[in-house]
């Protein structure tokens, strides 16, 4: 297919996070503490705002947060009295160090602080509102960067999804965990803009429900037919020939196509490949470690037995009983049917074609 | 094994409905509503009572259900003020009509509706004190078979249940949807009397979260280790060999082995034949239907969306999504490794076994 051809121009998914205005403008973002329920904006006019905005997950998504991060060291860089650059560089190094403690485990956090901090260290001979411009405009970058990545990674999904099929997700790899166009449902969103017809079966996953309350969410937004089911319906749904495959993110992608990604991908990964059904994995090339021979190597993180004995404000399980809650979970590369990464569909093997896509300039 | 050795005599499952006190006690339930977070007991006096406790899940459970109608039909016949049989009678098929729009689709509640009419039909000559106390003990009649139907399925399950093994189940087929031992859970129930060691990993179970609210505590209450996951976890706990099998109960099993059961259950059974583990389905044989030839004849019930989408009392999907609600799915018989009814296991070929259970006298 052609993928310059745009049948529908206007169309746009929401923006998790924009500059408005000029260099004295803010930076807004949605408050997905609010979603469902609500669609609210935040405009966010200081450090101390930012901080408690990733804090407290009125922006998530490893992509979202890592610009989130650049435009809050600009806005502490705009606040900052110095007048000489070392004022100004200590004042920065201070702002980073408070930024990193808003979300300690986010790894993308880490990687745009740095950035921004190689920025800063490159300018030492400018003036500080130049490097103040510059760290607005490195952080504007990361969003265009995001886009043509996510957009990329919708393109060539259109060559594994037909007009007019129905597909399961799980979790939230959508626009809102990145700037706007999201991995795992970007071939949605380019699909929606070229004007093809699709349908999605959200899986609501437990147990922080981001399906429901956000891929829900921003797929009806967008026009995209979505329907919300719970993870156990997931065998049901396949069963009875309702969707054509499976597309899903992942947070880390080992050198044999094994990819970690939220509970729960693995059993659905199993199911397709018994209903005979592709399990396509949009994985970003940041997401790629080829220093992990296998996914038996991937930390999974253990979370609090809370989130799913009171999930919802209510007490839903007795007192002191035993949980186990993975956050994550490991999928083996043969369930993979392909990945979907900006630089094109990799097939098995999967060795060899990520080595290849990681090595590309 | 000596199915009569019981080296731990004192073991007792909560006990889901009894009568308390002579003719003139009460019904005592177990108040459903309020677990896992408060164990409290509601001692029905009257027919109003029980009808309000059917209605809103107070007691729940096919076989619960039955029996509480039965005891429902005694406590009307105690307050009946009739003077003659024909009276009396008419009494009672009025009490019988009220009762049956508790729970309109329980064909336990009709099931024992019947049991107890055809039992005053064949009382015409006998006095009215008479019927009345020859209902009640019919109800306490449904008690004991239920429970020795219970504990012939859990007797037969120790012939699959090694030693110190662990076990996933999903939903509740315990003893709170039965009079005492449950069915899916009667195996661990009498390992446990017997002094052998088991664990069991519960499903949360969505929509409802039976597993959660009602597997776990009554696991939990009778000393069974038991470890809470979601839907979501049960591939990942397979994957680890965490657990050595799964075992469910079922609604209604077709004549070649094909079942229904709660949501969820296909997608555990195809997950355990990917991991290697085996599937036993505990049915008694009341719930063996040799009118269907397969499972695509099981009637599914689909229900309202907002057990999904504000399932805990919180909206936590947006407002106008399309939901898929199906309440129970039907596993195909090439997933079951046996069936454990109360006159023995039954394995493949399952068309044969069945009938041959069924057919006994």
């Amino acid at each position: 297919m052609n993928h310059n051809q745009t049948i529908n121009p206007g169309f746009q998914p929401l923006k998790t996070i924009e500059w408005v205005g000029d260099a004295a403008g803010v930076c807004r973002i949605v408050d997905q503490t609010v979603l469902p329920v609500e669609l609210r904006y935040l405009d966010v006019a200081d450090l101390a705002t930012m901080w408690e905005a990733i804090k407290v997950l009125r922006i998530r998504g490893a992509p979202a947060i890592g610009i989130a991060a650049a435009f809050g060291l600009y806005l502490a860089a705009r606040k900052s009295t110095a007048l000489t650059y070392t004022q100004f560089r200590t004042d920065l190094a201070a702002a980073a160090d408070y930024l990193s403690t808003s979300r300690p485990t986010a790894v993308n956090l880490f990687w745009a602080i740095d950035r921004i901090q190689t920025l800063i260290a490159s300018l030492s001979d400018a003036p500080i509102e130049s490097i103040a411009e510059q760290m607005r405009l490195c952080a504007m970058q990361m969003i265009d960067e995001d886009n043509r990545v996510c957009r990329a990674i919708g393109l060539h999904g259109q060559e594994l999804i037909a007009n007019d099929s129905t597909w399961l997700t799980h979790c939230n790899a959508g626009g809102l965990a990145t700037a706007q166009w999201g991995t795992a449902l970007a071939p949605f969103y380019i699909a929606a803009e070229l004007g093809r017809k699709v349908h999605v079966f959200a899986d609501e996953t437990r147990p922080l429900l981001q399906g429901a309350r956000i891929t829900a969410f921003e797929l009806q937004r967008a026009g995209i037919p979505v329907t919300l089911i719970t993870d156990s319906m997931a065998a049901t749904v396949m069963a009875q020939g309702r969707v054509q495959g499976v597309i899903v993110g992942t947070d880390r992608v080992a050198a044999n196509g094994d990819f970690a990604n939220k509970i729960g991908t693995l059993g659905v990964a199993v199911l397709a490949k018994e209903f005979g059904l592709p399990v396509y994995v949009a994985a970003p090339i940041s997401s790629i470690d080829p220093t992990l021979s296998h996914g038996g190597l991937i930390p999974i993180e253990e979370r609090h037995s809370r989130e799913i004995t009171h999930g919802f404000g209510r007490q839903t399980a007795p007192d002191y009983v035993s949980v186990y809650n993975p956050a994550f979970d490991v999928t083996p590369a043969k369930y993979v049917t392909a990945f979907i990464t900006e630089r094109g569909i990799i097939r098995p093997p999967f060795h060899k074609g990520l080595a290849a896509v990681f090595a590309q300039p």
